[in-house]
């Protein structure tokens, strides 16, 4: 199914830049980001679970924000875009 | 229905940021900013429409990036939030 995870890292401090390279580098195992902090993954329910369960470890729940929306399997016509498509994966890890 | 609209829009310009500060105050009228560029909004099928309608002349597509996620009435289950919640909107229109 397609999972869209979305998130909001708090990187005013060396350790929030940290998490947000953390977070990515586990989003890029399983989908494509989509847009800054947005990515698109295919997972079946116990690729959910866990992916969840590790960004669940990486962020700072005082600070930073993450939400899962799953559009299931029939996703193609659940999801519009307009404007320019990432021609490289916008959330490649960055290096700090 | 809840329509997740997700943005990402160039700053790097003046235009850019007006145009980010443009489309934020259109998505304020119909939903909640989850997190930066990200907003929920309750629409039915004419106002996603008109909604997308409007921020498709308002982005550059040459440079930004507009996605809606339709997600149906039976939202509920299908969104998992972890971390901070935002206690306010997100995406109030900044004052530049």
């Amino acid at each position: 199914m397609l999972v869209l995870i979305t998130y909001d890292v708090n990187t005013e401090t060396p350790a929030g830049k940290t998490r947000l390279r953390k977070v990515a580098k586990q989003c890029v195992n399983y989908g494509q980001g989509v847009q800054n902090s947005v990515f698109e993954c295919f997972l079946d329910a116990g690729q959910s679970k866990m992916l969840l369960h590790k960004l669940e470890k990486i962020i700072d729940k005082e600070t930073d924000s993450l939400r899962f929306y799953y559009l299931g399997n029939n996703y193609k016509s659940k999801v519009e875009h307009i404007g320019i498509k990432p021609s490289h994966d916008v959330n490649e890890p960055l290096i700090f």
